[in-house]
């Protein structure tokens, strides 16, 4: 059984992790909904476990293994069970990396200036910031996934097999479309393969089963993507 | 012979995969300093190559692969070259890419709004956004690193082996040291640890020549590492 320690409470970078749990059908432990969850987390993060203490969550627990970093997480667990071929295993890590970069510009459009301290306390930056990425960072990222499924198969980030980069690009734009309803709005169109794959893996017969279960935790105002109409114009 | 595509005339991360390639003996064709070597990697990345192409540099094109993203361009050779043991690859893996968030957030220091405009549009922010960096986060990424030595036989990251982590940690405190002087002077006492590690990873042999040879660049106000002094009180 897969430990999974998470912050309670939002989707964040957990949401990843555990959309592949439940794509491939691996029994795990979700510490973010148990009351002990977070004083483990913490204390694993202090160092209470056995080898490389992770700097921060997510991060999973299995068998003796203790793995951080959502990216490897992702590449171990789909390495351990299969889940992508052994020499398509790169490709995918490249892949989920650059989600992970994207990730962050995401994140710091409400966080520019610090993590550590409230959006009301850097919302100019925000919206400076907000601005920008809308304008040159989120084509550019979006612009580069959609020409990946066009030069491949269309259908699959990693051509010709489903990864969990597919998982975690439904992710993002689900995630998107929540954080930015207008700058989403106005580029979906340019984005036909992204947006066939968003449907077609809610459509997986356990993500669709997760997703309608009470583990699905909606977006809010406490994770990576969170909507705040003045960063949306 | 693995082909090396970076920026011209910055270290930048780069210098992560050089430092590997250096202490390995690995052959390599650095495109960064042939004159046709910008528009060879624009190319790639515009998809001129086989598979997947490169979101951005660095990456590397070794025989029929190429790979992207600095730490999986790090794991790739590591691995192939068993650098690293098997039974330790993402443990290196999981450092690295704690790594590579640390780099983030000191690249942003000095750009907090955007990575597409000037410095000098983003002055004020930047100077917020340094000061939460050097209160709160460099202290936070250093001691955790500190602590991962101090957990461990206090001289690698991965502990017991010598690994490209502690390669691209010395790049870390050495740009570190270039940008925040004044910084890293009140830092250094509290990572006792990292200060060894730094100066015995310059000791090593092929990374002494290195740094005493041409091919090392310095550090210059066009990389991830710049000094601003007005962001190092």
């Amino acid at each position: 059984v897969v430990e999974l320690y998470y912050w309670p409470g939002l989707p964040g970078r957990g949401e990843f992790v555990r959309l592949l749990l439940e794509d491939a059908g691996i029994e795990y432990v979700d510490h973010a909904r148990r009351a002990d969850g977070m004083k483990r987390m913490l204390a694993l993060i202090a160092g209470a476990g056995a080898g490389l203490a992770p700097f921060g969550p997510p991060f999973i627990v299995d068998g003796a293994r203790t793995v951080a970093q959502t990216a490897l997480i992702l590449h171990h667990l789909a390495t351990k069970h299969r889940l992508v071929p052994e020499d398509r295993a790169v490709e995918a890590l490249q892949l989920q990396l650059t989600i992970a970069d994207f990730i962050v510009e995401i994140h710091d459009t409400h966080h520019p200036i610090g993590g550590g301290l409230y959006y009301e306390d850097q919302k100019p930056e925000a919206r400076r910031r907000a601005a920008d990425f809308l304008a040159a960072r989120l084509p550019k990222f979006l612009g580069w996934f959609e020409r990946v499924l066009a030069a491949g198969d269309g259908k699959h980030l990693v051509t010709g097999v489903p990864s969990y980069a597919d998982l975690s690009m439904f992710q993002v734009l689900a995630g998107l479309e929540y954080a930015f309803p207008n700058a989403f709005e106005r580029i979906a169109s340019d984005i036909p393969l992204l947006m066939e794959l968003r449907d077609r893996v809610a459509e997986r017969p356990r993500i669709a089963a997760y997703l309608a279960s009470e583990r699905r935790q909606a977006f809010n105002q406490h994770g990576l993507f969170r909507h705040y109409p003045e960063l949306d114009p």
